[in-house]
């Protein structure tokens, strides 16, 4: 028996969430614990770094199991991804130690959430991005972005887990546009529940005008989950990365698959 | 009853391609003349410069049909996206002549293929490109594109329509690399059934070294369908463009909604 770790990536539109349910709904963790059943033909339990919601997609979500496998870490990677569905994929596999936990030794979470500002809707974007067809002021939301920067309670973006309190570090947030795609990343050591969505509606009411920056700062400083705005929609939002110690990391990064 | 001209964008995953079927499956024209049908309370014709496939999409197909409107042309835009699917669009409407035809009177059409080339498949891309693992040679996929260019005979690379020879003029034809996307973009002033894909297929042997470029002239030159290599999946396909006389352009240009 040993433990491996991968990186993820996968569309989250057909899935309620990434964690498996009590109801037969499909979820990413139900898929990939299916898929590692039918490779070992013995129950296998995934577990992951970050809970994503239903709809949201992930590039470099970080997931860990344990089983028995004589052959090369490479064929895994192979026969999982043919067990695979189409919309979820291993990007990277290695073994890691055994008391190698994707969520308790994350030191950094990554998410991305892109807006697509056009006067008319795309189809070919819809399941990927949200759309706004008021005209944002990218710049301002890019300001915005800064004052999330550091230490703060961030009660007014979202829910702790059971027990836990509501302040983390931000080390990145910014907003960078591409001709219509305006793309915010934000980097922290740990997420509240819903916060990436919550700053994303409550940066985007600075965009459209209904928000100053200083109305922004105060429903932050507020720490007061009655001061949001609306939370953004879950199809724009991407888990982009996690990140562990720094050996782990190196680790990680040398097995490139 | 006035004339009506649109530019859509369309996601064609889920559809039996543009042409309305004899049987009932969905199809992009039966889409869009549902929905006009449920604006105007009465039967709608829509015709189509492009047929594309099963499965391709489209950025800018250009439509036209005939219906009875009194009110503001950007008010039926409005109603138009609102009674159409999620993955179609009329991202620009205007009134046009009563003579004027999207397919007939077409100049140029524009297509564009897109591959992404890694090691591992990728969910989040898997309707809107073609995914090869094997590494392509780019610069030598776009010498294979200058050939080309002109004036030449195709009858490798598509079948006419009905009685219809197999010569046609492309004006452009380039591979273009972003990352790990490859993009290649043609136009001419009208295309063979399955000739994109079929272009395309042919030049990923280019890219992967089964062909060189000598072997992929002779294929053109031999002007012969069993010649071609394999043709393109229908997913990575996109219409870009369809080009009319300068004046109709202007119109179409002017109106931009």
């Amino acid at each position: 028996m040993a433990r491996y770790r991968a990186r993820i990536e996968y569309d989250g539109t057909a899935y309620f969430g990434f964690q498996r349910q009590v109801a037969h709904q499909p979820t990413i963790q139900g898929a990939i614990e299916q898929a590692l059943g039918q490779i070992v033909h013995d129950p296998v339990t995934v577990t992951g770094a970050g809970r994503t919601d239903s709809g949201v997609h992930a590039t470099g979500q970080v997931i860990s199991f344990d089983i028995e496998w004589r052959h090369l870490v490479e064929n895994l990677q192979r026969a999982l991804n043919a067990n695979l569905p189409a919309d979820i994929v291993v990007l990277q596999l290695d073994e890691t130690t055994t008391t190698f936990h994707p969520r308790f030794n994350a030191q950094r979470r990554a998410y991305a959430y892109h807006i697509y500002n056009t006067a008319v809707r795309s189809p070919l974007r819809r399941h990927r991005s949200w759309h706004v067809s008021q005209p944002l002021d990218v710049a301002l939301m890019d300001q915005a972005a800064s004052c999330l920067l550091g230490v703060h309670d961030f009660a007014t973006f979202g829910l702790p887990p059971q027990g836990d309190n509501t302040v983390r570090e931000v080390f990145a947030a910014h907003w960078q546009q591409n001709e219509d795609l305006l793309v915010f990343f934000i980097e922290a050591n740990a997420f509240l529940y819903r916060m990436v969505r919550s700053l994303v509606g409550s940066m985007k009411a600075v965009g459209d005008g209904r928000w100053s920056i200083a109305e922004f700062e105060a429903a932050l400083n507020a720490a007061d989950r009655n001061r949001s705005g609306m939370a953004a929609p879950a199809h724009g939002l991407y888990l982009v990365s996690v990140t562990y110690g720094e050996e782990q990391d190196e680790n990680i990064r040398n097995k490139t698959g």
